[in-house]
């Protein structure tokens, strides 16, 4: 692509989503390492004419959390400015009048807190990392053999994504794995996602991308 | 199918292979419950002219305490009637040359003595139930990814499986989710195994099949 007609695309925007863990910062144990340059170009992107907002595919922890923990990376960042698949899968649920048997990690769990959970008759997963045992996998399996229409939510379909300490399986494989016993639903996220709504999409080449 | 093609049929067999879980007998876990008339059904069988053969996609103990278990409930059955996953895929894994990485159930491990693991060159995965823990196919995962060619050997491709107590999540599904990361080979077993083979296959009513 010639300059020009990045910088001819660069002025038609009205504002930039920016995906998160392996753009903004790496993933780790110790919550992760910002990528070089990155608290800067926030920086200057708010300082910008440009709306700035995030969206990540985090489904580990409350966007609180997440948020507080980019904070201490050094990024100006704050809750509202943040999209992540939780809250919108408790809105779909809401609005559906479905009631979910979570399978997910402990850190999100809150964001659920609105939802009622008792007779469920749907299933959401999340990237629930060691909570992917073979029992809660087992016990998904059977809420959803138990349904009638069973409905499978699942909060991101990445394959799998870096730490700091190597590559771990991600929840669309998981997802992958319940799909091969049913026909169900699933949220989009990611790149994939703001293309199907005819947004914008540029993908980075750091994180897993090798 | 009017009955005396079913009886041409019959009289053209030179034997007679029998699956076994879900056949003759129901899993569960204090072993198992033989399914009624199977254990006088076997001993019709062996005082006919036809060889009987046993099939199983038992991937959780080695042929020896396999056999020995079916012993116990009654069936006149020994060691050398009966094919099993583990010890084929071990014939595969030793002309190719093959050293695999274990993702199977503990009971089973035995039967892989003969083959060298160092270094691991291919990942075997089989029912291994509780042992499908998080990290442990994380662990599998890394080998492949690892791996200029990766190769998958899965002990069976059912789905799910039944057990006294319920529905349990079967090795294929597991395949499945390492599949959607990799090109992979894989070991077919089962009536469907056997139908490639061109042999008759005949599908019996019972175990998980509702």
């Amino acid at each position: 692509m010639a300059a020009t007609s990045w910088e001819d695309s660069v002025k038609s925007l009205k504002g930039v989503i920016l995906d998160m863990c392996g753009v903004l910062y790496d993933a780790g144990e110790d919550g992760g390492t910002p990528i070089p340059g990155s608290v800067e170009a926030v920086k200057r992107l708010k300082a910008s004419d440009l709306q700035v907002r995030f969206c990540t595919n985090e489904t580990q922890a409350t966007r609180e959390v997440f948020v507080a923990k980019l904070q201490r990376m050094g990024f100006d960042i704050c809750v509202s400015e943040v999209f992540s698949p939780a809250p919108a899968a408790v809105a779909v649920l809401k609005e559906r009048g479905l009631r979910p048997h979570l399978l997910v990690y402990d850190g999100v769990v809150p964001e659920f807190d609105s939802v009622e959970k008792a007779n469920p008759n749907c299933v959401v997963i999340g990237d629930a990392a060691e909570k992917f045992s073979y029992q809660n996998l087992n016990d998904a399996f059977r809420v959803l053999i138990g349904l009638e229409k069973p409905v499978l939510f699942s909060l991101g379909r990445g394959k799998y994504y870096k730490e700091d300490e190597g590559l771990n399986l991600d929840v669309g494989v998981y997802m992958k794995a319940l799909e091969t016993l049913m026909i169900g639903d699933d949220l989009v996220n990611d790149v994939g996602g703001a293309q199907h709504c005819g947004m914008k999409g540029v993908q980075v080449r750091t994180g897993k991308y090798r």
